[in-house]
C-alpha cells in the first residue's frame, strides 16, 4: 500500500483493483437478496396456503418480518456492498451519493440473480403445501396460489399509469427516509448502528400503507426476480411480463420515484442540516 | 460570525436572519406532515377498503405504522424543525422549552398545508379502490368510506365536552412522555438518537388505548388538515366542521391538554432530576 | 455539601433529607402508575367494548402497548424513583439491591394511589361505550364488561393455590430478567439507555405467555389498585376481594415470586459475571 | 494471577480451572432454556386452548414473543455462557468461532435439561385449561392439544427428507445472521448491546416464514427437550421419537444447516469485511 504513494498505479491496475473489489460486493447483494426472497415470500405463503391463515387479517404480521429481512441483510453485508437489495436504492445512491455509476448494472444483475435463487428456495419449502391447495381448485384460485409463490398478482382496479404513479410516490418516500437516516450530516440519524432496524420498520410501514396495491414492491429487483422465477417454474406470461403492463409500471415507476425521493432530500433537507461547527 | 462579536447586528439583521432560518423549518414541517398523512391515513384505507380487511381485527397493525410515520420524519427533519408535526407539541414547546412563540402559527400553517397535500396524495393512491366500494353501498357506508379517506368519523356515544376531556387527557400523556424523553436533564432519556423510535411506540401505545374513540387525533394539525382535504374533495360539512362540534373539541382540547402535560412534567418531574454534578 | 464532609449531619438532619428525597420518588411512582393504568387498561376496553374487537384475536396488540406503558414511565421518572410501578419489583430491590427497606411501604401506597387515579381516568374515557354495551346484556356479560374496566376477571379453571404458583413463577421470570438487564456487572446489559424498552418487551412477552390466566397481573400494585377502583365504582365484592381468594394469590404469590426471581439471579448468575478487570 | 506468568500452570490445574468455569456456563444454558420453554411454549397454549384464540390468526403474536424469550436470556446469561440455547448454534461456534469443542456435548445436555424443566413448568401452568379442552374431544383434536403442550406436531405434507432440507436451509439462515451480528470485524454489527434484540427479531422473522411447517424448531435442543417432556407426561411415541422420522430430520438437518450457514458467512462475507486499518 505504501508503494502506491510513491508510484501511482497504472489505469490498468486501478481497474483490476476495482473489479477485485466489485466481486465481494456482488456476492453480498446476491446473498442478501437470496435471504430476503427465501424468507419474506415464504411469509406470503403462510398467509395464503393455510386456512384459516395464521396472518390474515394481521397484515402487520406480514409486513414486519418482510421489513426485517432487509434489516438482517444490511447488518450482514451492508459493510461490504452497502446493502441495497433494490435497484431503485442503487440508482438513487449512484445519482446523489457518489456510488460508482458503472457498478449499478452489475448490482442489478446480482440482486435479480439472488432474488431468483431465493424464490426457488422458497418454492422448495412450500410447494407440497401450495400444490395440494391449488390441486382441487378452479383456475382463478390456483392463480392466486401461484401468485403467492411469486408475489406479483396485479389488481384490476388500477390503470397502468396509476400504478406507475403509486410506485413512484412510495419509492420516493422510501428513498427520502433512507437518505435521511444514512446522511452523515444528519445529527439525528440513528446511532449505535441501529439504522438497519429503522430500514426494517420503514419497509413495514410502507407495506402497511399500500401492501394490498400492486403487492408493494417499490423495488425493481425484487419484482423482476419473482417474475423470472415464476416463468422458470411454468407460470408463463402470468408471471413475466404479467398482465397489463405492470412490469414496466413497477420497474420504471419505482426507479424514477427513488431518484425523485433522493433528490427531494438532497435539495430541500440536507442543505439545512446543522454544520459540524454549529454543533460544536 | 466573529464580526458579530465586535459589532452587534441591527434588529433588522436579526429578524432577517431568523426569517431565513424559519424557511427550512417550515419546509421540514411541511414535508414531514405530507409523509405522515400520505402513508398513515393509507393504512386506514387498507383497513376499511378490503374485505376481509388485512388489519381488522389487529388494531396494533394500524397503530404501529401510524406511530412510525412520525418516527421516520423526526429522524429526517427533526434536526431542522424539531419534528413537531402536531400543533399541541409546538404550543407546549413554546410555553416551556423556549421554542420562539412567534413561530408557532407559521408552524401550524406549514403542518396543516403538508397534511392536506399528504391526504390528497393518499386519495390519489386509494380512490379507485375506495370509490368502487362506496359505489354499491347505502349512504351510511359510503360515509364510512369517505371517513376512511379523511379519518375524522365521529362516534355518537360521546358528548362534545366529553370528547374535549379525552383529547385533553391523552394529549397531556403524549406531551408528558415527549417532554421526558427529550429532557436534557433526564439521565435515562433514550440514547443513540433512539428517541424518535420511542415517539413512534408512544403514538402506537396511545392509539391502542383510545384509537376507536374520536379517531385518536390528539393532534390539531392532523385533524384540521384531514378535514380541509375532505372538504376540498366534496365531502362538505361532513368533513369540515364535522358533526357535533368535534372540530373544536379536538382542536382546543388537544392544545390545552398538551400544555398541561408539559406543565406536569416541568413542575413535578424535571425539578427532581439528578443534577449533572450529582451524576459525577 | 462540602460542609457535610467537615461536620457530619445529625441523625435528625439525615432523616429530614431522606424524607425530602422521598417525596419526588413517591410523586414519580404515583404519576407513573396513573399513566400505566389510564392507558393500558384502556386497551382492554377497546378489546372488549367494540364488536368486532379491534384487537381480538391479536393478543400481541394488547400486550405490546401494555408493556410500553411501563417503558415510557421508566424513561420519564425512572431516574427519580427507579420506575418500579410494581410492589414485587420494589420488594426484590429492597431485598437484594440496596433499595431502602423503609421506603417499600410508601412506594406501595403511592403505586396503588396512582393506579386508582389511572383506573378512574380510564373509566372517564370509556364509560359511555362500556355502559351502552352492558345495558342490553345479561348479568354475566355485564360482569365481563365491568371486569374490562378493572381487569381482574378470574378464571374458574384454576384453584387458588394453582394461581398462587403461576403468579409466583412468572413474577420470578419477570424479576430475573429485570435484575439481569439492570445489573451493573452484566457486560451485555442493554446500552444507550435502552433497558426501559426491554422492560416493555418483557411485559409483552410474559403477557403473551399467560395473559388469559388470571389477567397476567404479576404485579400486586396494579392488581390492588384496579380492585379498589372497581369497588369505588360500585362493583362491590366482585372487584374487592374478588372471588375465590384470588386477591391473596395475586398479591402474595407475586411478592414471593419476585423475591425468588431476584434471588436466583443474584445466587446463580451474578457471581459468575466477568469482573471489570477481566474485561480489561 | 500474576503468578501464572512466572510459573505456567500444570495441565491438571488448567483442566480444573476450565471445569470450574464450565459449571456457571452450564447453569446459564440451563436457566436460559428453562425460561425459553416455560414462557414461549406457553404462547402456543394460549393460541390453541382458548376459543376464539387470542392469537389466531396473528402468527406475529406468537413469533415475536417466542423470539424475545431468547433475547432476554442472551441479555441475562450471554456474558457467561454465550447464550446459545440451541445446539446448532453451539456446533457452529465450535466449528468456526473457537468455542471449545469438548464443551459442546455438556452444553447440549444442559440445554435439553433446562428445556425439559421449562416444558414441565409450562405444563404446570396450562394443564387445567388444556385437559378441560382435550376432555370432550375426539382423539385427533386431543392430539393437537397434546402437541400444543410439546410443540412438535408434524405435518403430513412433507417427507422426512424434505423436512430435513427445510430445517437445514432455515437453520443456515439463522446462523448466517447470528454470525454476522456477532462478528467483531463487522463495522455494521448492532451497537449498544442491542444484538440480543436482533436475535429476537430474527427468530420472529424465521418463525413467520415457516412457523407452520414442522413447528419451526430449527433448534435441536428445543425439539428434543419438548419431545422428552412429552414422553415423561404420557404422550409416548407421539412425542418421542414422533411420527415419520421427524426427530432425525429436525436434529441432524438443523445441525448440518447451522454449520453450513456459519461456513457461508465465514467463507463468503467475513473475508471481505473492512480491516480495522481501512476504517482508520
Amino acid at each position: 500500500r505504501s508503494i502506491f504513494l510513491l508510484v501511482p498505479p497504472s489505469q490498468h491496475q486501478v481497474i483490476r483493483r476495482e473489479i477485485r473489489q466489485l466481486i465481494p460486493e456482488l456476492i453480498g447483494e446476491f446473498l442478501g437478496m437470496w435471504y430476503v426472497m427465501a424468507t419474506a415470500t415464504a411469509i406470503t405463503c403462510m398467509l395464503l396456503f393455510y386456512n384459516p391463515s395464521p396472518f390474515l387479517p394481521g397484515f402487520l404480521g406480514l409486513a414486519l418480518p418482510w421489513g426485517f429481512a432487509f434489516t438482517f441483510m444490511v447488518f450482514a453485508v451492508g459493510a461490504i456492498s452497502g446493502g441495497h437489495f433494490n435497484f431503485s436504492v442503487t440508482l438513487a445512491f449512484a445519482c446523489f451519493r457518489g456510488f460508482p455509476k458503472w457498478k449499478a448494472l452489475p448490482y442489478f444483475f446480482a440482486q435479480v440473480l439472488g432474488g431468483i435463487c431465493g424464490t426457488l428456495n422458497m418454492w422448495f419449502t412450500y410447494y407440497p403445501v401450495g400444490y395440494q391447495i391449488a390441486a382441487g381448485k378452479p383456475l382463478s384460485e390456483a392463480t392466486t396460489v401461484a401468485a403467492a409463490f411469486f408475489n406479483n398478482a396485479d389488481l384490476s382496479e388500477y390503470t397502468t399509469i396509476h400504478s406507475f404513479g403509486i410506485q413512484a410516490f412510495y419509492t420516493a418516500f422510501l428513498l427520502f427516509v433512507i437518505f435521511a437516516i444514512t446522511d452523515p450530516y444528519n445529527p439525528l440519524a440513528p446511532g449505535a448502528n441501529m439504522f438497519p432496524v429503522i430500514v426494517g420498520f420503514l419497509v413495514m410501514q410502507l407495506g402497511c400503507s399500500l401492501g394490498m396495491i400492486n403487492q408493494f414492491t417499490i423495488n425493481p429487483s425484487r419484482d423482476l426476480s419473482a417474475r423470472i422465477a415464476g416463468a422458470m417454474l411454468g407460470m408463463g406470461k402470468t408471471a413475466l411480463p404479467g398482465p397489463g403492463g405492470m412490469l414496466w409500471a413497477n420497474q420504471i415507476g419505482s426507479m424514477l420515484g427513488g431518484i425523485s425521493g433522493g433528490f427531494v432530500y438532497e435539495a430541500l433537507v440536507r442543505p439545512f442540516m446543522p454544520r459540524v461547527e454549529e454543533l460544536g
